[in-house]
């Protein structure tokens, strides 16, 4: 167990490494950023940010001495960097399963084997594999890239096999991955913790609502029933038991009429976790926090149900509104100006148990 | 009402000021630190820390071009940095509240014109004054600094009139009060918050128990029934009306058999309000964070009762044993070495609403 007073290092200076350090704090560390932003949430909240490329060598070296123990706020860190760190210091969780996460074909392969279903899926190297990819697949199907995904990025909706090159072509042509349509009733996703001892707990699922493929509402509980949920807590320990995962895992599920199928899996504290805050004793960023610090996990349990709006480009303009709204839990991410698409901050309203609308 | 990405300033750099940071962050705003260590609880969580005397007029200069609102962390803040920043940018509360609070004579005449009650007292300026205070006051009476006195320090019992002279000398000789000694059941506090618009909340009143005058335990609710806490709630509030108060104001009572009396006020987030971070939607260090920014109160409704220990001293050599029990939020301040009687962190333990132990 690392003692109050040691310093967490997290690559990433985003919202994610901002919360975080703001967990980190009252169980007495130091939190140090490295981040290639000269300006970024988390390093306002942190003792330290070194200003560097994730790929810089001599940054990395430098780092690694001033820190304790590694850990990421996002799955695309240069594998690269994790490994050159994992050398020197202790990094959670294991660079192996960025490896596993960075790759939708392997992420997806990884979850197969392990008696896991997905949405049916073809490799894509070449635009000419795509037709008949969907005589096995059938129509509609969505083109992924394999790497540097996040909402909605770098994949594209396929409706006949004429639109096969033109899609190929919309994703920069990179290795990709074909995925069979799904018809789902609902998006839902477990937020698993597991310690370095091995010690497992997860979040009730929450239920995910999206706007044009970002997370714009999550809804606790998932409204699925208690026999959906369990098996997804079920799937959720037995992910992170097959990558001997130490941290925080956000594991998105498809609800279908024949049940559950994995989405994706990120290995850090997750968007639909964020009610955690204010909704639980102990939130996600913090049990990520006891789990790098190879503290045993807290409770999961919550103490109401709670509603979670992301405040998304000029949303976070309505602060005012927002401040004078008893109901609402606001968490700002200080990231400046607003663009469209920018996760500016969320907002928590927290309902007695079974009393959430929907 | 300050605008998210503001940046508000603390004077003083300890576990209140690093408490006030890591509530500020959610709410978007940025932190400016003023406290003359150089290392600080407050710095690691916070974007800025001027390191610099509180009365080094240059760096208040500074510091005041840096900030779009004031604030302060302990009562004994210079009057007179109080004034020159007061000159440069809005302070909250007003350095009027400070100057009452900072002499206790003054505190209890403001209190007493106020129609609030206090335990009785004379002004002492000479030893040879202190006899005759006794034949009013009684024995035992305790002989208090009227200034820089904090958990105990400044303060000496005298239990016969033939101490007196010894007794001054005990307390440096400082123009004093001598207070006649009260027999309370318990002591109580109250968090009151008070806005710009003068909208006020009170937190439920907390029950205090001390070891050699340091706060050791909070117990919410006070277990005074409910004549005795609306009467301390009225009290609290007829307060933070009298000083035109904005912020969070604790007040400490005596509840005896004639009722209440004031033993002090705080001009600042108290440490029996500390269980307000995980009992309540909205802790009090947001509480006071909302009243500087000039934002409307938010809730003050708990949502568990609680019990909130000081880890003082050695008590934080207890940490792993703390990360184990599933009951305990632990709350560090990252002080570096235990010194007996410093306050190091603290633990809250949460109940269902009626289900506190004694």
């Amino acid at each position: 167990m690392l003692a109050p007073g040691s310093t967490i290092g997290i690559l990433g200076g985003g919202q994610l490494a901002r919360m975080m350090a703001l967990a980190a704090a009252p169980l007495g560390f130091r939190v140090h950023i490295l981040a290639p932003e000269s300006d970024c949430p988390a390093a306002d909240v942190s003792a330290f940010h070194l200003c560097a490329d994730y790929t810089n060598e001599a940054a990395l070296e430098q780092f690694a001495g001033g820190v304790d123990a590694v850990t990421y706020e996002f799955e695309n860190v240069p594998l690269v960097a994790a490994r050159i760190l994992a050398n020197r210091v202790p990094i959670w969780p294991d660079p192996h399963a960025l490896a596993v996460s960075q790759d939708r074909l392997v992420e997806k392969q990884f979850l197969n084997r392990s008696g896991l279903a997905t949405a049916p899926f073809e490799p894509i190297d070449h635009a000419d594999q795509i037709p008949l990819a969907l005589v096995r697949l059938g129509l509609p199907a969505i083109l992924k890239t394999r790497r540097m995904g996040y909402d909605g990025k770098g994949q594209v909706l396929i409706r006949s096999a004429d639109e096969a090159a033109r899609a190929f072509a919309a994703i920069g042509q990179s290795p990709a991955v074909l995925e069979g349509f799904v018809s789902f009733q609902r998006e839902i996703s477990v937020i698993a913790a597991r310690a370095i001892s091995g010690q497992i707990a997860c979040y009730d699922p929450a239920w995910n609502r999206h706007d044009d493929h970002i997370l714009r509402q999550s809804l606790i509980p998932s409204g699925c029933g208690p026999e959906i949920e369990s098996d997804a807590l079920a799937k959720a320990k037995k992910i992170a038991e097959a990558l001997n995962y130490v941290g925080v895992l956000g594991i998105e599920f498809f609800v279908t009429a024949d049940g559950l199928l994995i989405n994706e899996i990120a290995p850090r504290v997750h968007n639909s976790g964020h009610w955690t805050i204010d909704g639980c004793a102990l939130s996600q960023f913090e049990q990520h926090i006891r789990c790098v610090a190879g503290w045993p996990l807290g409770p999961v349990i919550r103490h109401a149900d709670a509603i979670m709006d992301n405040l998304i480009g000029d949303d976070v303009l309505n602060w005012a509104e927002l401040a004078h709204d008893p109901t609402a839990r606001l968490h700002l991410y200080a990231k400046g100006s607003p663009r469209p698409g920018r996760k500016m901050g969320h907002v928590t309203r927290l309902y007695p148990i079974g009393q959430r609308p929907e």
